[in-house]
Order: structure tokens, then sequence, then C-alpha cells
């Protein structure tokens, strides 16, 4: 069997997940390839990435969903809700036939805490158009996604230096 | 003791190492900080990545070093030479006090073959302008190297398409 469009997942409690999809969107966008990026956590992009992806903005479509920096609100009603809406996006996009390259950034987290139905979330995939490339990020990626996926990479920490009580900086962290 | 200037280290066997510094890159640029990017392996970088960054060339200085794609050809004097002709040029570029980051890509092989001075290239790495960020990536980063950094990752294959059949592709791989 020959598939041409890869599902690829960088997952992990490592750093780098995020900022290699962001690098592959680029590396795409240097073809002219066009790509687009569902970043499932709102306020997790700072300055620094949004004025490089600016750069794209003719290969590489953005856009933010979710609720705030973390899903594990007080309010989980409205927090399923917008991962629910958030997801509904991401179908939407997946099946359009737009894209050489969709990332779903920091997207594992939606099925991890139970917020959209995992088998429905491995059906699409599984149907995603034959040519499509889809990359997910985001931590503890469940063993339903590991499975479906093509290409899987586990960023682990080996040190970090909030451990050594040193703070984020510009241009490093955000 | 508050350094400011961190050095990270990509390591491992799996992907995202090189897209990760990249993307690292990117996002400093999008703040208008300069990064140095110095590839060690002539020929691991495609058309993709040099089209994006050209992008970014008025933040992004790229260099290309060595002699080929594998440090390891029949020609181990070459090798050598070049290879101490590309840390010579790196030392420079970290001591010039010119740029926000510096980003060695695929150097950890120089150490692990012996090539360069592991001793010497932890010397310049603690002298190194206070300020400045380093990112070294590459398989098999020796230990001294991971004892210095500030932060360390390890991209671990879980899954590789190749052990599939399946073929490298443009936008994904290169």
């Amino acid at each position: 069997m020959h598939k041409k469009g890869l599902i690829l997942i960088f997952t992990g409690h490592g750093k780098g997940k995020t900022t290699a999809a962001l690098g592959m969107s680029i590396r795409a966008a240097g073809h002219g390839l066009k790509t687009c990026f569902i970043q499932f956590i709102k306020g997790s992009w700072k300055y620094g990435e949004m004025e490089a992806l600016a750069r794209f903005h003719e290969e590489i479509d953005f856009h933010v969903t979710g609720r705030g920096f973390t899903w594990k609100s007080e309010d989980v009603k409205k927090d399923t809700a917008a991962a629910r809406k958030a997801w509904e996006k991401a179908k939407k996009v997946i099946r359009s036939g737009d894209y050489h390259t969709v990332v779903l950034d920091e997207f594992t987290y939606l099925l991890r805490y139970g917020m959209i139905d995992t088998a429905e979330v491995i059906e699409v995939l599984r149907e995603k158009p034959a040519d499509l490339h889809v990359c997910i990020t985001g931590r503890d990626a469940v063993e339903e996604l590991i499975e479906l996926a093509d290409l899987v990479t586990e960023m682990h920490p080996i040190k970090h230096p909030y451990q050594q009580g040193i703070k984020a900086q510009k241009g490093i962290e955000f």
C-alpha cells in the first residue's frame, strides 16, 4: 500500500513540538505549498511566532481556537463546547482539499481530556484526502492516534532550565 | 547565578531536531532578533528550507560548512580538516557578539567522531557572550555537552514511515 499523505505526531513533555510543526510549515511554504495551522490553545502563541508567520501569509493560514491557555478551566461545559467547535473547524479544513499540510497544534489534549470523541477523530483522519499531510502536536497523545500515525516523535525532556530557576525568554520560549 | 543566554540541545534519533532549531530561529526573527544558523552537514538542507529562510535574510545569516551529507567518508583526513575549519568559523560567530542566537546544526557528530576537541568546545561555550543563546542539534550528543546545556530535548522516534516503506516527500522531509 502506498499512502502519499502522512499523519505525523510530535508528542512528549519536552520542548520543540510546536516549533517543529512551525518549521515544517515554513519549509512547505518554501516549496510554495499551502499549510493550515490550527492552534487549539488560545494564548500559547506569542508575538514572535505571529510576526514570523506573517511573512508566509500567502502560504500559511493560521487559526486560533479554544478558550485560553489551558483546557482544564473551572468551566468544563464551556471548555467542551469550545473544543467541539474547534474540532468542527478542523474537520472542514481537513476535508477541504485546499492544503498540502494541516497542523493541529496542541490538539492531543482534547482527546486526552475526553472533550471530543477519539473514534470520530480517527475516522476523519482515516478518510482525509489521500495526499494531505496532517501534523498533530501536544503531550500525551492517545494510543489510537499513535497507532494510526505514520511518523511519531516523542520530545523527551532531559534537562529544562525552569528546573534551574531560569526565567522564560523572548525569542527562545515565546 | 543568573545566566541570560541559554545552551539548548536537540538530540536523539527522531525527527524534528533541525526543524525545531529552524522554528526557533524564525521565532527570534519575528522579534527582530538576529540568528546565525551554521549548518555542519553540507547537502542536508534542501530547497524548501532555503526558500523559507530567504524571507528572513535580514535576521538570519545562514552558513553551510562540511564536505557532504555525512562526516564518515573514506577520506578521514579531509573530513577532519573540514570539521576543524567549520568549528573555527563557528567560534568566531559565537564570540562576535553580533547575534541573539547561534545555531550549530548537526554539530554533535564532530564531537562524537572525535574530529574536534570536546574540551575546547566546552570551554568556548562556557566563555560565550553572557546573553548569547546557542542551540546545538544532532544525534548522540556527548555527555559533556549534555552536562553543560541548560535545556536538552531528546527527539525519540516511536514510529517512522521509512520503516513502513514510504518514501521521503517534498515539504515534509525536505
